[in-house]
């Protein structure tokens, strides 16, 4: 096996905890001696070893003299809860480390690649970095900007409708995008949506699959005209209601154990994705209506767009459009989508592209 | 070279003549004898030598005992212009006879190959029928039912809308799918649009690239509000209005060549692609607005959707869909499309399936 072999081998080995790290990186290693995998495994939770401790811990006295493959640059501060892996990389006798990308964390870029090779440890790095750099994408935007990664998703018609007038939207989107989107659900830490959507469609916004996790659920509900028996309200781990509303309603919210997060006036949709960095809260998966979708992108929030694309036309001018808002753009100034693929799920097409301010 | 490999030939010779055989199918020849190519040749317009004539005098002598691919039954009825087929294959000593699909026209149908059988000739069918049915759709569809097959054209951003609430539309998509767009007039008889696309546009709607051909210009203007100077009056080979209008302004535009076909109060659009098939258009690409969009789809006469879509998101309530009209379905109801196929053109994407009505 190739070192891209092996680098492509951690990234398969990092993606198997995805949604379950936060807010850690995915992180898979592998450590290689005379051409055969001594060991190799995967960073599972936030507070438990890193990738590196494991497979060092695997491989025991072996380790000495063997190569590190891993997608992320090993770290080398001291303030986790875990003990820094270039102490014990050194300590291993490991003889060289391949590297995909530099932690974008600022408090190890590029430190931790330093140490090792102060003390004589062979680096390569930027190996397979775009793809370790895709995977990685939450973690990156969270750790250089405390803000965290915001996918919207929209599941559509090809010609761009997500309701009929009447709101009626269940199912645009067959099966297999539907499990799609459960998955992607179980990959982010929250899922946005608006009072709208739970109103017309009482959604649970859980991960229904054997082995997933839900994320907290966010609504924005500007005057609380939440349902006390919303579905929303029912799950685990957590609901956050993002609102302007004081009063009883909120208070016995409250005390069933929302959250509320309140603003004044006009939800300043940059303002929430701070506050929500500050609950450590690194990705969020949008999930509501024509409105919520508008101001997203209007006010500069949304990394990442997915569609879930139905091969039917529903057409009439007062169908949903996927993306409402009152104000409209000139061609040239359109939001455009880059690094886009699509591929087909199911009967359904899937999109998936990136903001381009 | 397989049987499969000679029929995949045939096909590729057949497309080199496409929009220039109507209404005469596309159709390619290839003579092989003891594994090496006599003579191949595809039929070039109607009124000129089928493929199946020009491959056996090109291969003079030599063609007894060979055997010939083709990718549709060749013909054996005496209404044409030019001599049955099969009296000339039969005359050439051929033995043996590959089709790819019979020939739905009910003059020929099946009695093309009977006839070959009972000359003692070997005759094989329905190789790489799916192919060389999607080859002669338009074909098939004309023979069949004396009406036009009806692409509907659709250049849209990812978000469903074609242009802006003011109507600039121009250029949702880049280059590359543009230049599609000429190669696609080039392919149809006839191009169809409204009086709206006419005033906001002022488009030519011909097919500008070496060796084109421009379709007739149909343009549905009810009220004659045509502007003299319209762009899409002055190109040969013809402009077609569709009009409730009587008087002044209808004589002047016949007078200046410009055909016009009548209607009374609605304009039904079954009854316009009957009119278009006695006018022996085979082939109609609709390149018009929101709401010719919607009608034509309304209307049941769309027979193939193609969508080229820019990966940009205009938004806003109020820009214009792909698929306008008053009335909205039920999601049950949309228009489905099958036999999707989906591909990068340039920076946009193209999406071509078959409505399912």
């Amino acid at each position: 096996m190739t070192d891209e072999q092996y680098i492509k081998r951690t990234l398969r080995l990092a993606v198997r905890a995805q949604g379950m790290t936060s807010p850690n990186p995915l992180v898979g290693a592998v450590l290689v001696k005379n051409g055969r995998i001594l060991s190799e495994d995967f960073h599972r939770k936030a507070g438990t070893p890193h990738a590196e401790a494991l497979v060092i811990a695997k491989a025991g006295e072996k380790a000495s003299g063997s190569t590190l493959y891993i997608n992320l640059e090993p770290c080398c501060h001291t303030e986790k809860r875990t003990p820094p892996c270039t102490k014990a990389i050194i300590r291993a006798g490991i003889k060289k480390v391949i590297i995909a990308m530099k932690d974008p964390n600022p408090q190890v870029s590029g430190m931790g690649i330093a140490e090792l090779q102060r003390a004589g440890i062979e680096v390569r790095t930027g190996l397979l970095e775009d793809r370790a750099q895709r995977l990685n994408e939450a973690y990156i935007k969270y750790i250089t900007t405390g803000k965290p990664f915001v996918t919207l998703k929209i599941a559509m018609t090809l010609d761009g409708k997500i309701a009929t007038p009447e709101g009626e939207s269940k199912w645009i989107t067959g099966e297999k995008a539907r499990k799609q989107v459960h998955r992607l659900r179980s990959s982010v830490d929250a899922v946005l949506t608006a009072i709208g959507t739970v109103k017309a469609d009482n959604p649970h916004l859980t991960a229904r699959f054997r082995g997933s996790k839900n994320p907290v659920r966010i609504v924005i509900d500007p005057n609380l005209e939440i349902p006390l028996h919303a579905n929303i309200l029912k799950v685990p781990p957590e609901t956050i209601i993002v609102t302007r509303s004081i009063g009883d309603k909120a208070d016995h919210l409250e005390k069933a154990g929302i959250k509320i997060i309140r603003f004044k006036e006009k939800l300043d949709l940059p303002w929430l994705m701070e506050r929500l960095g500050k609950l450590q809260i690194t990705s969020v998966l949008i999930e509501g209506g024509s409105s919520l979708n508008a101001h997203a992108l209007e006010d500069g929030i949304v990394d990442k767009v997915i569609l879930f694309i139905a091969p039917k036309i529903i057409g009439g001018k007062d169908s949903y459009p996927a993306v409402g808002g009152k104000t409209f753009r000139r061609l040239e100034e359109a939001y455009r989508l880059k690094d886009i693929s699509i591929r087909k799920t199911g009967d359904d097409f899937f999109i998936e592209g990136y903001v381009q301010y």
